[in-house]
């Protein structure tokens, strides 16, 4: 069974701002000072996936950062950006082309700490997998995170169902329940399962594929395809789904303040910096490469330096970023974002 | 009567770090983005000093950085820095040489709202000067400063006493009383009055001057000056000093926080920046020259960017700059010093 890996490089991403930008999104972004997400994405499939068998899909006006970071995998270039169900079933078509028989999801974006775990789990994954499963990764939780899908497994590890994004309430019952897991966009399948599966649930993408063995070009198959996430139209719906649970130090880094699970602790809070002092100052979150940063008397902030930005923000007002791109586009300032 | 002008430019001073540095003092850093302390000081004496009666006097360590900013003036290096006497002493000494009768000293690193009145307050002093007097010139106070020295006038205008950094109680009276003014370190005399008082007061440094018309080397002439300030050894003993009040927007800049009294309101609070994005952010004051600075709910913060650094601290913690700079240098970290 040769297994082949569809990695999804082609999210955008304000949350990271001024680190991230419009031309050059979370994933390609250095924000633990050990390299890019992307690229450690990529070197957690050593010696799971062949680098041959690699693709990472992404859009054509981050193709260019998006290939600096991809070593010998092949970056493939969505037409247009039409959620994650037409990029895995191109990324799935150009890996069976390839001669894989079954391929990993992953998405590009997210950390993971202890990564000999997750390949255990992926193990484990294209086991149930080669039965005919559609499989996800399922994330032990540590919070009532209400901005995650949750899943619902039962005690053989089937899926009982998904959970979109709950209110806090049903967040807190489904941590204190145990039984829960996060939804982390890592998926394992055998190619004909996905391919018989879209079929049944996702005709315009199985068109779309269909064409393309056809010998048709990319540009005509694409329209067909359903412009939606592979969770809602195949995962939710789909008989046959089973879940693996994974527990090897996933996060999203969802935002700055999630960079507390990722970076090591240093004087005054965490972050990367080239020297820290710090006089009665904590928690703070930092992103200051090659700079020394003096913090004093402050706490709980968020303070980021890039080459022509500077942002200095209470941990609390992460969300508000958006805020602040509005308000440079409105400025006429959008050459910041 | 031929008025040169002597220009202190031979201070450190750490508090404006990291902006300002060992080797890039206070005057010679532009804190308010519209020019230099030391040029913004030269410029004050157009029409009064013309530009070769002009005198620098600076250290070896720092002359490059001076020099650049002294247009046509003359910039004198001293062979080690002994305190304002003898920096005064032989500028006024090279000022002769030059032809003058009278000089005015003047502090490099303060700021001046109002030049215009600066400019009509030093030709006051001058005719006090023309009749053999030392003048001060004292800024009417704003606050009770305990850190500045303060001037009793009396009713016509001769110095009564120089009160040294007074104890609070003592800075609150002076204050409420009305009369008392701030000593600025802004002098005007005539150059015989001068050589006089110091043949009085300071006779090491009138030995000084002996040998320079001697034709001695400087380096000869350097160690026989008291190490002293010329308000210490000759102000506040001699008995022919008058003050002229001054009323200019002054300001000695002493710390990032005094740059309030500088620099005009921004969005988010008041400082140098390409750009200020500012959510729900209130009396910071900022230095990120060049670069956009967005604030997110933060108040009463100090921000600075440098090339190789980043401070952020509580206003009210300014003070604490000087550990820093300790702590840096205990780490071996100096080149940020």
């Amino acid at each position: 069974m040769l297994l082949g890996a569809v990695v999804l490089a082609g999210g955008r991403g304000t949350r990271f701002w001024p680190l991230s930008r419009r031309s050059r999104p979370k994933q390609v972004i250095d924000l633990t000072g050990q390299g890019t997400l992307l690229a450690s994405t990529l070197a957690r499939l050593d010696g799971l996936v062949a680098p041959e068998q690699r693709l990472v899909v992404t859009g054509p006006d981050m193709e260019a950062v998006v290939r600096a970071e991809c070593g010998s995998a092949t970056v493939i270039v969505e037409p247009s950006a039409r959620n994650t169900l037409p990029a895995i079933a191109w990324g799935v078509w150009e890996a069976a082309r390839r001669g894989a028989d079954a391929v990993v999801v992953l998405p590009s974006d997210h950390h993971v700490l202890e990564p000999q775990k997750l390949r255990e789990a992926l193990g484990l994954a294209l086991l149930e997998a080669e039965r005919g499963a559609l499989v996800t990764l399922g994330v032990r939780p540590t919070r009532a995170e209400t901005g995650f899908g949750w899943i619902e497994p039962a005690a053989d590890g089937t899926v009982v169902r998904f959970v979109e994004k709950p209110p806090q309430a049903v967040a807190d019952e489904l941590l204190s329940g145990g039984r829960h897991l996060w939804n982390a966009g890592l998926f394992v399948f055998r190619i004909d399962a996905f391919r018989a599966a879209l079929a049944q649930h996702a005709p315009g993408t199985a068109a779309a594929l269909a064409a393309l063995d056809a010998g048709a070009p990319l540009a005509t198959a694409w329209p067909l395809t359903e412009a939606t996430s592979l969770d809602y139209a195949v995962m939710e719906r789909h008989d046959n789904v089973r879940v693996v649970p994974l527990d090897c130090g996933w996060s999203d880094v969802g935002s700055w303040p999630a960079l507390d699970e990722v970076l090591p602790p240093r004087e005054g809070g965490a972050g990367v910096a080239a020297e820290v002092v710090s006089l009665n100052a904590s928690h703070n979150l930092f992103h200051v490469e090659g700079k020394l940063l003096a913090l004093i008397g402050v706490h709980d902030l968020i303070v980021v330096s890039t080459p022509d930005a500077i942002l200095v923000a209470r941990r609390d007002d992460a969300q508000r970023l958006r805020e602040v791109l509005d308000a440079l586009d409105a400025a006429g300032l959008a050459r910041y974002t």
